[in-house]
């Protein structure tokens, strides 16, 4: 019995690959003063993770060579020197891609596993939800009546937000790709309408999704979607700028929106988000997100892959090319 | 005698060319009632123009073909059956490139020529004041000791843009082309330095002028220039967008930013702003800008035209290839 690890050995270009990671088997970590260990059991894969692969300046260090892969995972408990923490609790925080944690509980949290399971906590109850939930009502501050698009619908994040754009008396417009994310998105989430971004003519179909224009479209892919979007912004618009993943794996920088411009004659205001720059109210995201999942108000689905930790490689890149159906998580 | 008017006779490409106006003669218009007549003597040359020659959704309508070019000028009221307005008053107002206009009053300001000349009240007194101090102030929102970086610092909105920033103790930085306009920029307007885009190797000379990083970028040019600043921006800074000058004329849109991704890794808000959102605020404006002029606070420059109304396309031409130098009107 050891401890299997991800460690980042090369940094990537392009999509990842095996040959980017050393997997290794280490001793399980014994928690010195004030440390508790946990036993991971769900490991978070997010689109982030490919931007912490590189060097240079983001909102958070890159990993470095040689170091375990950072990831937000779920696990319990089972030994601890903090009187916080007790071997059985259930915490979700940045343990890494590896089996087994040491954690003095700077940003763990605490979940409830009666509420909803555990890998829920590492999904839509996790940091998507809290993402979804600051960077639409604070960045987007949508009201009633208005019109929230979003793309990548079906993930994580897009989920929520439309979700959450629903509860607030918005329409709610999917971006997504294929028609089963679709359906996915307007039959089983709820949304008003979602357009397939792989049927073409995405302008059309915009159109047709949001006849009274765009007030808020919350942005998670970047590209060209971005710029079909600008053109159909009302006035006074608001852009919560979540991600950009259509260029994480890009080897070269990609072309920029052509369509500015409506920023300028439309008065857009586009502004980058970070969950963490909330993280005093994390509490406050979880206890609503939780209420209203469990007034069944918001659906999330995740998708568990099996494979343990060896799989992390292969399955990261699902993110990347669209093959995830809900919120990838790596069952350890 | 009669009334010379520039009227638009084709939608151009690119550059405007004389041939894209038929210059006319008509007579010299009777105000109506309710209505007064003024005698145009200055007028103002934008960039936003060429926007208003083109086909499409902006935030004004385009001039219509045959219609006269719409500019803001100044002048002084020559007959008025308006009683608001009496003859010799001098006035400011969206008149047109031409000889003489009728109003009714409609965004119409009186200008006091005994606190700065005519020619002043279509420059940094006027719109591109106005401009300057609410974009700044409103969109930028500039705390002391930040860094305000201007593109076109030497240009109407630019040039107050950085005295204002020193006014609200900010370190103020211009980007300019060429020698001539940065040292105007630096040592008759007082920023604390201004880099020339034309020198070459933009970034390292953004990073000795603003080592602390830039707070609020304001934003009147696009392109290339943008896409340096993006990579020196400081965490939750703002970029308030005034103008995208760069496109104006170019007949297929160009690239857009590829290092958008900073308004994610820092949190940026970019904002788009035209001066009429706060039309109702111009009195406040006006008062301020000229106490600060009057105290000697704020240089204001403008770059006087003669030639006459027939002169228009060519001296339009200048500020889209920086062959103005300071706020560019048209002597009628």
């Amino acid at each position: 019995m050891g401890n299997r690890m991800v460690k980042l050995a090369r940094r990537p270009k392009g999509m990842v690959t095996r040959q980017d990671f050393t997997i290794e088997d280490g001793p399980i970590p014994e928690p010195g003063a004030g440390e508790f260990r946990v036993k991971i059991e769900y490991i978070s894969l997010d689109p982030a993770m490919r931007g912490w692969m590189n060097e240079g300046k983001s909102y958070v260090p890159p990993v470095g060579l040689g170091e375990v892969m950072r990831s937000y995972s779920a696990g319990i408990v089972d030994k601890s020197n903090n009187p916080a923490f007790k071997p059985g609790d259930a915490v979700q925080g940045l343990f890494g891609v590896q089996q087994y944690a040491l954690s003095k509980g700077e940003r763990v949290v605490k979940v409830d596993t009666t509420q909803a399971p555990l890998q829920r906590w590492v999904g839509g109850l996790g940091m998507p939800g809290w993402t979804a939930y600051f960077g639409l009502l604070e960045v987007g501050q949508p009201k009633a009546g208005e019109t929230v698009v979003v793309s990548a619908a079906s993930g994580a994040v897009g989920s929520i937000v439309g979700q959450i754009a629903k509860i607030k008396g918005c329409r709610a417009v999917g971006i997504a790709g294929g028609p089963d994310k679709c359906r996915y998105v307007k039959d089983e989430l709820g949304f008003d309408a979602c357009v397939d971004y792989k049927a073409g003519n995405l302008a059309a179909q915009l159109k047709e999704a949001a006849p009274k224009g765009i007030d808020v479209y919350f942005e998670n892919v970047g590209g060209e979607i971005l710029d079909t979007v600008l053109l159909q912004m009302n006035l006074f618009g608001r852009i919560p700028v979540c991600g950009l993943i259509s260029a994480y794996n890009a080897t070269e920088l990609p072309q920029g929106p052509r369509n500015l411009r409506a920023l300028l004659t439309q008065r857009l205001r586009m502004q980058g988000l970070i969950v963490f720059d909330w993280a005093n109210r994390i509490p406050e995201a979880i206890a609503q997100l939780g209420a209203w999942h469990k007034e069944g108000k918001l659906k999330i689905r995740e998708d568990v892959r099996e494979g343990g930790i060896d799989a992390y490689p292969d399955v990261l890149n699902l993110l990347y090319t669209g093959g995830n159906f809900g919120k990838l998580v790596l069952k350890v």
